[in-house]
């Protein structure tokens, strides 16, 4: 696994770039323990529903072992004759809470914990030693998926464009927001680098504002033509006939392709649909929630009003102002063209014909 | 006419609240000459189309006593037997200009100008000081009919709403873009002082923020209810039927009823439309265009970058960014369900019979 920009695994440390700094600075978190990873992903230094998958698997790691040094779990002991062994799993369980409370909504989070948690769970029976390496290389299996699932996307999705085409794309689903390429950005990526004539139309994305500083710093930095508005312009643009395609990420897909995304990510829907503008949501296989049948039924992250009363230090709403600061909203399938998945693409109510490869 | 948050004429000056500062500090700025006047319409120390004409009809006067002091033409001389009266017409003229020339897409500058401009043509046979009269008192006349004609539109849109709702607005068209009271705030004013229960979700219009900053700041004065939302928060609020109406202003209406206003207006008429939400523009008058026939013909003022790459002092956006950054847009007649006026409460298509009242 090489380094990346978005995280990297290294002597048993998560190094994160601090997203919320960007693009004004460059500067990098350390994650040492559980409690720093999961401060990282409920404090948004990483977003992304793949990334914060990615992050939560090497956070499980990082949980492996905290856990074994406190129970002095030493290389060759067999973990399951371990004298604390119910201990230990009741550490393990106590960290996964903690790394699987720190946000709602993408599903990715939940994914990622469950199926290193089988990967442990499985290998008790084994030396401490082996466990942990059973553990750690899901951990980076699920980090390189997750950049050829975005490739795989990538491919698929400029399949679907035009050779010279006006994308509008909201919050970031780029590199920053998966282990690499991105998921809307990587098929944005992959057309440009087929030598489809791209122009991106970037929503700023309040309140975090990920499409003017995270998308817009990707698409600077390779060389692929951005064009910032703010959220409410979208629909004047696709007005002025300017917008051919939007594609979107999602933080989850649930069982009738409902897609549950960024905040705004609706608004874009219907105002694509009014102006009959194709409207795509990238999703690497990692993010459908089989197991939820609809939208209503998903959790809906509320965050601080700060986000909304100001930005960063700066705070312009009045004091005291009652806020509403919903991170995700529901996009109904029946807005959606296409979801696009590393292994195909789909209508949203044709989504149960990929389940099983 | 009494002193007003918004704009003050005392002693042939004009003086503002600077709403670019609002609601972080309430500072003034003094307007003594029409430079000054052109400047605080141009930098938007004061904004909202009603507003900006009334400023507009006070330069108006500030010229003409800059122009009179320029050509010696003291009080007693009769105007157009003055040696230098054609140099007069030219400077009354570029002075106009220079107003008119501030932003382009506001229709109420041009109307209060025009207005104006036909006082100062007809009275230029009087002596200096009648003449100055004529044309101060018009402007006066302008304010004090602005005011009277928000209560109109108050009480008129009052009526329209229900005796629980809330109410969903967008940029300010409060007592800060007008001479006091507002049009769609002015129906918020109206309604709430009649006992109707109103809750109003304010979006904060980026990109000069004029919900968060003003309409937040109005409201929270009056003790009405009001959340602050993003403006890509918009749709979803309505997907969950939190939204029993929207209302709006307009800087511009045209004759087949098309609505020019704030960036954003036209996104959140489609979204309205979707969810059988009844969207209602309050406009004065003096918004009317009705020379115009439809908004494709209209001005659409683009402003600087750096409003969208950042707000104040704060930039987020990578530096060099391309920035698109459309000041309004059009909303189709089709989607407005009420023009409301102070002459009565129409569907757009039938705006012209509220013409010769």
């Amino acid at each position: 696994m090489k380094k990346f920009e978005t995280l990297e695994w290294k002597n048993n440390e998560l190094i994160l770039i601090d997203q919320r700094l960007l693009p004004t600075a460059e500067e990098y978190v350390v994650c040492k323990t559980v409690d720093d990873v999961a401060d990282a992903i409920k404090n948004m230094v990483v977003r992304g529903a793949p990334a914060i998958g990615c992050v939560a698997a090497f956070g499980f790691t990082i949980a492996v072992t905290e856990a074994f040094k406190e129970l002095k779990i030493t290389d060759n002991l067999f973990v399951s004759k371990h004298e604390h062994f119910s201990k230990l799993l009741k550490l393990i369980k106590t960290s996964k809470d903690k790394l699987a409370n720190t946000r709602p909504t993408a599903v990715n989070l939940f994914w990622a914990l469950e199926r290193i948690n089988k990967i442990f769970d499985s290998g008790v029976h084994l030396k401490a030693s082996d466990l942990f390496s059973s553990v750690s290389s899901e951990a980076e299996k699920i980090f390189d998926e997750d950049i050829e699932s975005n490739k795989k996307i990538g491919l698929n999705g400029a399949l679907l464009l035009g050779e010279k085409v006006n994308i509008m794309t909201h919050c970031n689903a780029g590199s920053l927001a998966t282990a690499g390429h991105g998921t809307a950005l990587g098929i944005i990526r992959s057309a440009h680098s087929i030598g489809k004539k791209i122009e991106v139309f970037a929503g700023e994305t309040r309140p975090f504002l990920q499409g003017a500083r995270l998308t817009a710093w990707e698409l600077i930095k390779d060389g692929i033509p951005v064009t910032l508005i703010t959220d409410n312009m979208s629909g004047y643009l696709m007005s002025l006939n300017l917008i051919d395609a939007v594609i979107v990420g999602a933080d989850r897909v649930t069982s009738n392709g409902d897609v549950i995304n960024k905040i705004g990510t609706y608004s874009l829907a219907v105002l694509a649909s009014k102006h009959n503008i194709p409207f795509y949501v990238a999703c690497p296989w990692s993010t459908v929630d089989i197991k939820t049948q609809t939208g209503a039924q998903v959790t809906i992250e509320e965050r601080d009003s700060k986000e909304v009363t100001g930005y960063g230090t700066s705070t312009w709403a009045p004091q005291g102002i009652k806020v509403f600061n919903p991170a995700f909203d529901v996009t109904p399938a029946n807005l959606v063209s296409y979801l696009v998945t590393e292994r195909g693409v789909v209508k949203p109510n044709n989504l149960h014909s990929l389940k099983d490869q």
